[in-house]
């Protein structure tokens, strides 16, 4: 069973709106163990419209059409799909009551042209789920179909769950099912991940099942996703379970979570558990530990706050770091102890480098030093990180929170 | 001249990445008046990427492939642009020397598979801007051409701004000019914006020429999009000039900027225009402003640094707050106070609040105060704001350096 998406929007393809909804259609798909191959973008252009639309019912059982059902003059899909269909529209009663009392529920005076939502091409039948006052559509072409849905996502993602998910399954059978995992990990180039896993990559290739597949993720670190297709959930489960414990015992301590742990959140976990307080004294990434810290609901478990030490006067002032240059092992070092003192925390974080434009202190753009202080142990971390200013502030900020994971030894859960 | 766009990656297919790169693609070729109909994401799999390449060179003049340069064994970028062209790979030894620089640099060890990226397309030309590993290609086929860039966004923007772009332009040889102006406002809900720009849009609509149309974008504010299309940039200028100042008159003090100015750099400015310092103690924002002031090249010149101050015992030890509820406008306006003398600067800031998902103190979720102390003058300011966590706390963010704005009385500098 295959299905093709296809974002309608002029304005998509100006890139004044992110098409955010295919992507989410696209996983929704996966889940559903149908297979997805192609999405697409075009714009409110009726040849076009059909052409895209010939086109991915030429290589697809399924094609989802989102967005172009409004009640304005440049929202044609109705119109396309009846061309492709070979019908014309026609108004359905049912449908144009339920625009009208949509419209009287919410007080709100009704222009005609709303009406036009009630024009659907001969033969489609409307989609019950209908929170809007754009109705979807199941329109069958032949043995094929196209599913119409609006582009406003909380619209669409009712009909995709509540009608089309369902019947895409059902014609397609007992269709198998098709799982994810994904191995969160920092510290490792993806070459070198690429080079570590590639044996096992290519002894998987013959089956095709499960399969591999990396994803650079900036601060949220490199994904490995682990992808099994099985008749029943409980044997995606099983290859899934079996794939991801051969792969963390090939990356080692670089696999810091799984799935939607992030780094902030598994490090918070750690505290927690440990039943340690942190503080975080913050040159290079100037706030942005913290704050992702703090992002973390219940973060105030082991959270204390931190210090924003952007000058070096308030490095001195705050956090008692000694006169000389700031960016070195010393300063991250007397960063990370002088903010859990300040704070009374536990455990102490730093970091103080060179995010750029210009170097500093001689120093090369992109030079970070880390600082971690844990009971007796105050430690420092050097690290030279690529990109621009933002990335690497992001890199500081989890490559800080990994070092501390190692510090405290902690474990990811799954 | 018309460009395609082809995202490359089964993880955009699957929705575990949104495909943004497209859409800043597509917002860059209509900038440059270049036509861009159609816009495509197909998986890491040769005969589909062949195909989908056939497809679009048969459809347009250009296309852009975004991804798949990478190091591993699913890059396959490289080898369907070849089969398109009907040559072999060759190694290009200055690419080559560029990876091992580019890892010597970095102090990191370059694995062989780094290598595979300087295979090229035979005929195909390197683009000079090469900001990571990756390099982009320049794929004559025929009299088409096919651009292959990365698929991380910074190397990518710098190879369409450096090279694409222009190369686009010359290939379409004198084309009309398509100039955009953003008016970037905070304050206004999209709704009310909409009513007060709604006469003008209409009497637009006649001409079509310029438009106007609205982006809402979180923590970047509420973009409005003036666009003029004219034989050349004078003329072009001088319309979106004349709207631009229309447009701002109706809209008043919420305009704080324009283009690529965010409301951290406008504030920024403003400080350093009148010779300021500024400090800030963060709860529910947890770092948030103060590491948007810190992204800024150059931040040092007003930004002092901050306190995080998540825990209720931070506040009162180190920022001199009383003792009692910190969800008040009290506590807002003793935090800025408290942090501007802490840590020796003119103006201080602060926010305090709830984020969710629990209420606090008997204040529901999204409530926010915003202190601001600036001389004698240190006032407080209540908010309550939609959406989750993180929506929550970005809102507060700009908010609060809104309401600096304000009170420093800062105009928007074109």
């Amino acid at each position: 069973m295959r299905c093709e998406v296809i974002a309608i929007g002029t304005e998509l393809l100006l890139g004044q709106i992110v098409d955010t909804n295919s992507s989410w259609i696209g996983e929704q798909l996966a889940l559903a163990g149908i297979d997805c191959l192609h999405q697409s973008k075009v714009g409110d252009n009726l040849g076009r419209m059909v052409e895209s639309l010939r086109v991915a019912l030429g290589r697809a059982d399924a094609v989802i059409v989102c967005g172009g059902l409004g009640p304005t003059q440049d929202d044609i899909t109705r119109e396309a799909i009846a061309e492709v269909m070979g019908v014309d529209l026609v108004r359905d009663d049912a449908i144009a009551q339920r625009i009208r009392d949509r419209f009287a529920a919410r007080g709100r005076h009704m222009t005609e042209n709303n009406l036009r939502q009630a024009d659907v091409p001969r033969g489609a039948s409307p989609i019950p789920q209908m929170p809007g006052t754009a109705p979807g559509l199941v329109c069958p072409v032949g043995e094929r179909v196209v599913y119409a849905v609006p582009g406003v996502p909380w619209e669409m993602r009712q009909m995709m769950e509540g009608t089309i998910v369902p019947d895409l399954r059902r014609r397609a059978g007992d269709t198998g099912i098709i799982r994810s995992r994904v191995v969160r990990t920092w510290g490792l180039a993806e070459s070198a991940l690429a080079e570590i896993l590639a044996d096992r990559i290519t002894a998987l290739d013959a089956t095709g099942n499960p399969t591999i597949a990396f994803l650079a993720s900036g601060i949220e670190g490199l994904k490995v996703r682990l992808t099994a297709k099985a008749p029943d959930a409980a044997t995606a489960a099983r290859i899934l379970a079996e794939e991801e414990a051969r792969v963390c015992a090939l990356l080692g301590e670089a696999v810091f979570g799984f799935d939607d742990q992030t780094m902030e959140s598994v490090v918070l976990d750690g505290l927690v558990a440990r039943g340690l307080t942190v503080a975080v004294a913050e040159s290079v990434t100037g706030g942005m530990v913290a704050s992702r810290l703090a992002g973390i609901p219940g973060a105030s478990r082991a959270l204390r706050g931190g210090v924003v030490a952007y000058s070096s006067e308030v490095k001195r002032a705050l956090l008692g770091v000694p006169e000389g240059p700031v960016v070195t092992a010393d300063c991250a070092k007397a960063m990370a102890d002088g903010v859990r003192r300040l704070l009374g925390a536990d455990v102490g974080l730093a970091t103080t480098g060179v995010a750029g434009p210009d170097e500093q202190e001689g120093q090369p753009v992109g030079t970070v030093w880390l600082g971690v202080a844990v009971g007796d142990e105050v430690s420092a971390e050097h690290q030279r990180l690529p990109g621009d200013r933002e990335r690497i502030r992001q890199y500081a900020v989890i490559s800080l929170l990994s070092a501390l994971r190692r510090v405290l030894g902690i474990e990811p859960a799954g």
